[in-house]
């Protein structure tokens, strides 16, 4: 019988505690994954304490994972033992709607299988899903950091391919946390004209050094104002409900903004003129596909971007919970196995 | 001295006047169109009304002219004495800022000259544009009927462009009036799935004359829900606050909501969560450029589509007035030359 060491918490707000369990049966269509390192994403919290109300406990969460393939199901076509690989929110999608045979696996239609709902995740020495949504990690990315490229760095990736980001375009990022920091690089990496906006006027020396030509304390009185008709996209990577009328005035003629903050408030404009005037959008995109991560991949390691990472011992989670729920990491942690 | 005739209000609300003006010298950039017909758009009443604090008394209205070309400045590089155009919105752009040189100059930002704010318009037996806002109207549309499709046409045809519709889209169109029997005209060349939003059950029959394939009366309780999932684009043509989250739910994965109508409450959604899963985008559009207004003279000299209209002398034009007031036009008032 297979046992997988994990942790998990046994309710919403539970320290993690040393959790063993019977896998089952790997499918046929399934890798294993022998855990090297995971991050933890901040929605990891939101399912431990159970805020969107589908938290299975015992909880074991981590959705940012990377490690080497232990075994392959009969029906694996492309990953051998041995492969080194990532895994993100998305464990499993049905392939055969129209938007998995379309390549947006990451919008399939047929409640694709979520990494830790109701299933056990990352936080583990070993992890299993599908083959498609198990993507080998290239050379030149270090196992031991490359756990976030495959939640937060995917989700902020997908906007740039999505409208078409390149050298001629002015990119604004809001919020310069765990997804924002990795949208700087991204967008450094695209050759765009960079600005960072941020609450924290602290953080200008860091944004810059990430990428950031410019940098937007938005707590300044007018500090949006001065940019009307600026930006070709402005990407918020944040939760909060801002002032969107103010950032869509920031676009330029046909820009947009784009969201990957799960805004549980108004996302949208308190009169259209200004949206109709200038042709502007609103739009938001949920993680990314399988092929779009790829791409990302090769991207980051032909450019050398990796996620800025603190890292603890797997042993050490609940200070690591600790830090996210207190403190401010800067910009993500991660948990390797002991 | 050249004198143009015209009908002019000397105030909000008031009822149009004979008017006669001196236009001044054409300018070596303008032509002179001779009126042959001019629709009347709802915002002609907006602006009698000074709704948008706007409006120059006294008012000639009048932005939806065909005619044929009297006089030509001395640059005027494409069009001769004798031409058949029409004119909308727009009177004039800058031609040199990186939107109308880009081909958007329908986003001019150097304040692009409106037909009917600060000047007269084409409820008049003259009117002047410059020379990139009179488009010639290709054999086979009638310049008794055309003018409309030079703002409410224009208008509800960008979207299609904007966003690539073709004969695999799903396209719903919110309204069935002025842009929006034109809309579902539009979707049907496109070769799309049409489907016709409306709150008056007794639009279905002309609807689905017009082209659309379905029809759905939104004041039935759940008819929105029903379709979730269902739509690549929705093109809302009414002014009104609707319930925008019932319309993102009904989008297809991908899909967006693109307002022309020009509402003057909140365009957006609740909870950003529908729109971040579904990748969905909400969107909107001012007129459209002069090269996409010759695209869609051709398609619909092409599709024979013309708007369908209730036609006025231009001396009834108080008639016709009260008409768009008190009724429902159906769809369209065209005033044409005494």
């Amino acid at each position: 019988m297979p046992t997988f060491h994990a942790y998990a918490a046994d309710e919403a707000q539970a320290e993690f505690k040393p959790f063993e369990f019977d896998p089952g049966e790997l499918l046929d269509d399934q890798v294993e994954i022998d855990v090297a390192s995971c991050g933890i994403c901040h929605s990891d919290l939101s399912m431990l304490d159970n805020e969107w109300g589908m938290t299975a406990y015992p909880f074991v969460g981590g959705h940012e994972a990377t490690g080497t393939v232990a075994a392959v199901g009969g029906h694996v076509p492309n990953l051998v033992v041995g492969d080194t690989v990532g895994l993100g929110w998305f464990s499993r999608s049905c392939m055969h709607c129209v938007e998995c045979l379309g390549g947006s696996h990451n919008r399939c239609v047929n409640a694709p299988e979520q990494t830790i709902v109701h299933r056990h995740g990352g936080f583990a020495d070993k992890v299993r899903c599908h083959w498609g949504w198990a993507t080998p990690l290239p050379a030149g990315l270090d196992p031991m950091k490359a756990g976030p490229l495959f939640c937060g760095g995917i989700t902020a990736f997908t906007p740039f391919i999505q409208h078409g980001i390149n050298a001629l375009s002015r990119v604004g990022v809001i919020g310069i946390g765990g997804l924002g920091h990795l949208a700087l690089m991204f967008a450094k990496g695209f050759g765009a004209d960079v600005t960072a906006f941020s609450t924290s006027a602290s953080k200008e020396g860091e944004a810059k050094k990430l990428g950031a030509h410019h940098f937007v304390n938005t707590r300044e009185d007018g500090a949006l104002e001065k940019l009307a008709g600026t930006f070709d996209l402005i990407l918020n990577t944040t939760n909060a409900r801002l002032d969107w009328d103010a950032y869509v005035n920031a676009l330029a003629p046909g820009g947009v903004l784009h969201t990957v903050g799960a805004v549980t408030d108004t996302f949208g404009v308190s009169n259209s003129f200004p949206m109709i005037l200038g042709q502007k959008s609103l739009s938001a995109s949920p993680l990314g596909s399988p092929a779009t991560t790829r791409k990302m991949l090769a991207f980051c390691a032909r450019h050398q971007i990796a996620p800025v990472t603190q890292s603890y011992k797997l042993s050490q989670i609940n200070d690591a919970f600790e830090q996210l729920r207190t403190g401010s990491p800067r910009y993500r942690l991660v948990l390797e196995r002991d």
